[in-house]
C-alpha cells in the first residue's frame, strides 16, 4: 500500500508550548487535507522547541508539555499518524527525550532517544536519561522505526532498527547549523541507508534560537542510499514523499546553498528570529565606515527590511572623512534611517571629570575605551528610548583576541557576526555586494582601523588577519597546541601573541551578548573556558 | 601497624599545572618530614585544579597533566604514599577523572571516578567517561579504597569498597560551597561510615575559582561514624590523622562557622582569590550610600586590606545628602582611598547630544540608565588607568528581576554579592557590624533606593523585599511553579510580577560579570535558561 509521508520542517518557539502545539496541529491538518498524507513527521522535542535548556528541570514545564501532547492528539485529524517530540517523564521522575506517535486521538507508542549528546553546545545528559530499546510500529503494511538526532550519528542504532524489522526509519532532529553541516548530515545517513538497505526520513527544525540557527534542510534517503527529497534550507516547509512498492519515490530536491551563501542565510535568519521572538521593534546599530558594521547593516536589512533598521554614525576627532562618507553611502544604499551624533562633547566631559585623578598619567587604552563607551551609551539610549534591538558589530577575530571595548562597541543585545572571522567578514561582504552593491569598494580594501587614536590600524596591535585567522581557527576551533600551530608554519611570535590574547580575553567574552554560531566551535555554550586560569599552553611544559 | 595520614587541603590554581605540582610536592615533603606521614591525600583533580572546564578537551593540557604526575612522583619523598587527582587518558582516547596513588617514584594504582555529576554547576560527562571498578591497595597492613567526590553521594560505591576489602576509604573532592553544605557532606559520609563500619577520610579543595568557592572543611570519620578530625574552613591546611589498631584516632575538630559567618567568609575568599589569581592590583567600587555597596566595600577590605581598595562616590542631582554622608563615613571607617566625581557634566553632555533625536519624547528609564552608565564609564576608566578590579555591587534580588542597568551599575569584572538576596545583604551587613561597626545604622534602616529619579524607592517598582525574596527563592532555586508559590500564601500579583521580571531579565544576566555562588542555585553555570523563551509559567496551561 503506498504511503504519503509529510516532513514538517517548522520554526518553533522554545518554551511556548501552546504556540508550538497550535503550529503542529495546523501542520497536521494541512498535511491531511491538502496533501492527503498518512503520516506527518515533526522535529525533535517539537512540543517544547529545542534547546529548552533548564526549563526542562521545571516540573510545571514538563507537565505542560505532556498535556500538550494529549491536546495535540485530540485536535489532530484521525487516520493520520503524527510523530512529535516531547520530554517524557516516567513514574520514577526520570526524563527522556522522546518521540510519540499519535494515532486517532491517542498516543500509540513512544520512543526514547538512546544517544544523548553532551558535547559542544549540547547538554542532554543534564536533563535526560538514555532510552534502552528501539520502537517499531506498523502503518498500513509498513514497519517503521524511530530515531532522534544523535541516534543516527552513533553506530548501531539504525542497524538495530533494521534488525528489529523496520524498513523505514523516521528521524526527528534539532541539528544546529554550522558551515557545511548539511552535507555531513546527509552523508552519515546516506551511508547507513545504503549499507543497511533502509529508507530514512530526516526532519530538522528550522529557525534561530539565541546562539543557534537550525537550518532545516530535511531530507529523505531511499534504501539504495539516494537522496530522493530535500527541503529548502532556512525556511519552514511541509514536504511530502511517497513510499510505494517498498521504495521512497524521487521528488523535489532543493539544491544546497553554497557555503558562503548558507552562512549569509544563517546570519539573516538568526537576526530575524532573535528580533521577532524577543518582541523587538527592529534593530539599531553603530555604523563606522568599517567592513564589520557595513556587513551587519546589510544582514539586518536583509533580515528585517530597511524600515526596521536605524544606523547611527558617531564620529570623533579620530574619524576619517572617508569613514563618514562610506557609512553614509552604506546607509543610503540600503535606505535605512540614520542619525549622526558626534561624541566629542561627551568625551570632553569625562576627560574633564577624570582630570583630577588622571593628572600626571599618560594616555593609554583608557582614553580609547572612553570613546567607545560614549558610543555605547548613545546607542543604548536610542535602543531604550526607541525600542530597537542594539546589534553589536564585532567579529570573531576581535572577540578572540579581545580587540573590543567591554560596554563600548561590545554593548548590545545581539552580536550577529561574533562567530565570523575577519577574513570571512570580507567574503560575506563581497558576496552581499555580488547581489546588489551596497558596500563601497573602499571599505573592502582599506586597512581596518578602530579609529580610536590617530592613524590607528588593527595591524599595529595584532598580527595581520591573514596570519591571525588561521592561527585562531587552529587554537580555538581545533584545540591545537602552540607547538602544533608553530609546526604548521606560523611565526612563533604571532602564535604566542595570538594565544596569549585569546586566553586573557575570556572575561570579555563572558560578558558579550550572544551571537550566531556558524563555525564548528563558537564562543558561548560551545566553548566553556575558565576566566581564572593559569594555563599557558604547551610551551610551559618544561618549566617545572 | 599505626598509619599517619595527612589531609592536604590546598588552594590550587586551575590550569597552572606546574604551580599545582610544586604545591603538591611541597605538601608531600612537609607531611613526610614534619608530620612523619605515611600517606598524603590531595583533592580531586588536584594536578589541574577544579573545574578546568574545556581545558580538559585540549590534548596538550591532558598530556601536560600526565607529565606532571610523573614529575610529582619523581620529586616526592620515598616511603610515602601520595594520592593525587588528574585527568587520565586511556589508549583509546577516553578521559577519566582519576586518582593516582604514587609510591616510591611511581604510579602504584589509578582509580577512575564512577559517579560523574552532570547537574547544577557540574558538566563532568562533557569530559569524562565513568570508571567501572573499585581500586583497593595496601599500605602496611591496611587495605584502602579510593573514591572521588560524587562517588560518596551515589549509594553503593562506598559499600562496594567495603565489600572488596577496604577498611578505610580515601575520598578526593572538589565540592563547592553553598550555605550549610559542609554539614550535608559530613552527614552523607557519617551515615555510610556507621552503616558500613568503614573509616573515611575526606579531603576537599579550598579557594575561589570564578563563580565557585571551595570551602575545604576536610574531615575524617571513624568506622563508628564519629567525626574524629575536621580541618578549618576557607583556609589551606595540612591536617593529620592516625589510624591505630584499625581505628581512626580522635584529634582536632575545628568547629563549623555558623551559616552567616560561613557565607561572609566564602564571599571574602571568593574576592581575594579572584583578584589574586587574575593578577589585579586591588579593587575599586562605586559607593552609593546604599547597603549593597557598603557590604561589598567591607568584604573587599576584609579580602584585600584597605590599602588595596578604592571607593568612588559619584553623586548626581538625585543623590541625597545623607547618601553622601554615609558613603564617606563607610570609606573612612574602613580607611580606604576615596574619590568624589560628580556625574552631572557627563549626563548633561549626553542629554544635549540626544536632544535632537529625543525631542518630543517623555523621560523614562532611558534617562536613568544614562546616569548609571556615566558612572560605569568613570569606574571602568579608573579601573583601566589604575589597574584595580572593578567590583559591581548588585545583589541577587536585583539580578533576578533585572533591577540594574546593563553597562551601568552592572559594569565590572566581578560581582561579589550577585548570589546574595537583598534580605541576606542586610544580615551580612549587620554581621559585619557586629565585629566592628563600619556601616552606619541609617544605611541599614532607610528604604532602599537607586537614586536615579526624584524620591525613588525600590518598592515603587518591585514588591517589598520581604515578599520578593522568598518568591524568588521558590521560583529560581526550587523551580516551583506560579501555582505552587501562590498556594504557599503569596499575593498572586506579586508572584506574577516577580516571575515575569525574572523571565524577562535573562538577557541582562547573560552579560553580567561572574559572582560568588553561596546558594544552592546561583545564576551562571548553575541555572542555564534560554534568553529567547515563550514560557510563561503554569498559569498559561489552559490556553490552548
Amino acid at each position: 500500500m503506498p504511503l504519503k509521508i509529510a516532513l514538517a520542517q517548522l520554526n518553533l518557539m522554545v518554551g511556548d508550548i501552546q504556540a508550538n502545539a497550535r503550529t503542529i496541529i495546523a501542520a497536521a491538518c494541512h498535511s491531511k487535507e491538502r496533501l492527503a498524507a498518512d503520516l506527518v513527521l515533526c522535529s525533535e522535542l517539537s512540543v517544547t522547541g529545542y534547546p529548552a535548556e533548564d526549563l526542562l528541570l521545571r516540573r510545571d514545564f514538563v507537565r505542560q508539555a505532556r498535556q500538550a501532547v494529549t491536546e495535540i492528539a485530540k485536535h489532530s485529524p484521525t487516520r493520520l499518524d503524527l510523530v512529535i517530540g516531547f520530554p517524557e517523564m516516567d513514574e520514577m521522575g526520570n526524563l527522556f527525550n522522546s518521540a510519540a506517535v499519535l494515532r486517532n486521538g491517542k498516543v500509540l507508542v513512544c520512543y526514547r532517544k538512546m544517544a544523548l549528546p553532551n558535547y559542544g553546545v549540547f547538554d542532554e545528559r543534564r536533563y535526560f536519561k538514555a532510552g534502552a530499546q528501539t520502537c517499531i510500529f506498523k502503518l498500513k503494511d509498513t514497519l517503521m522505526g524511530l530515531a532522534i538526532c544523535e541516534d543516527v550519528w552513533r553506530p548501531g542504532i539504525l542497524a538495530n532498527n533494521k534488525k528489529d524489522g523496520a524498513e523505514l526509519v523516521l528521524v526527528l532532529n534539532a541539528s544546529p547549523f554550522h558551515a557545511a553541516k548539511m552535507q555531513q548530515r546527509e552523508d552519515i545517513v546516506v551511508n547507513q541507508a545504503r549499507e543497511l538497505e533502509l529508507s530514512v526520513i530526516y526532519v530538522n527544525q528550522v529557525g534561530g534560537q539565541d546562539e543557534l540557527v537550525f537550518d532545516g534542510a530535511s531530507f529523505a534517503v531511499d534504501h539504495l542510499g539516494e537522496v530522493v527529497f530535500r527541503a529548502e534550507e532556512f525556511k519552514e516547509q511541509l514536504g511530502l514523499v511517497e513510499y510505494t512498492d517498498k521504495k521512497l519515490q524521487k521528488t523535489n530536491c532543493a539544491p544546497f546553498y553554497n557555503e558562503i551563501s548558507s552562512e549569509y542565510q544563517a546570519l539573516v535568519l538568526g537576526i530575524r528570529d532573535y528580533v521577532a521572538k524577543n518582541g523587538f521593534q527592529g534593530a539599531i546599530l553603530g555604523l563606522s565606515g568599517g567592513v564589520d558594521s557595513a556587513l551587519v547593516l546589510a544582514l539586518a536589512v536583509d533580515a528585517l527590511g530597511e524600515k526596521q533598521v536605524t544606523a547611527v554614525l558617531m564620529p570623533s576627532r579620530h574619524t576619517l572623512e572617508m569613514s563618514m562618507e562610506d557609512a553614509i553611502s552604506e546607509a543610503d544604499a540600503l535606505g535605512v534611517k540614520r542619525h549622526i551624533i558626534p561624541i566629542e562633547p561627551a568625551v570632553a566631559a569625562f576627560t574633564e571629570l577624570l582630570e583630577p585623578v588622571f593628572a600626571g598619567t599618560r594616555p593609554d587604552t583608557t582614553e580609547e575605551n572612553i570613546q567607545a563607551r560614549c558610543r555605547g551609551i548613545i546607542l543604548m539610549a536610542l535602543s531604550n528610548k526607541l525600542g530597537g534591538l542594539l546589534l553589536t558589530t564585532g567579529n570573531k577575530s576581535e572577540m578572540s583576541v579581545g580587540y573590543a571595548t567591554l560596554y563600548g562597541d561590545m554593548a548590545g543585545g545581539f552580536a550577529p557576526i561574533k562567530d565570523v572571522p575577519k577574513l570571512l567578514v570580507y567574503k560575506l561582504a563581497r558576496y552581499r555586494n555580488s547581489i546588489t552593491r551596497v558596500i563601497p569598494e573602499r571599505v573592502l580594501t582599506r586597512p581596518p582601523s578602530a579609529e580610536l587614536a590617530p592613524d590607528q590600524r588593527d595591524e599595529d596591535s595584532l598580527p595581520p588577519y591573514k596570519m591571525l585567522d588561521p592561527i585562531l581557527e587552529k587554537y580555538v576551533e581545533h584545540d591545537q597546541s602552540v607547538s602544533e600551530i608553530i609546526a604548521a608554519g606560523f611565526e612563533p611570535d604571532d602564535v604566542l601573541q595570538a594565544i596569549r590574547l585569546v586566553d586573557r580575553s575570556e572575561y570579555k567574552r563572558r560578558q558579550s551578548p550572544p551571537g550566531i554560531k556558524i563555525t564548528p566551535k563558537a564562543y558561548g555554550r560551545d566553548r566553556r573556558y575558565p576566566i581564572t586560569s593559569g594555563y599557558r599552553g604547551d610551551k610551559a611544559e618544561d618549566s617545572l
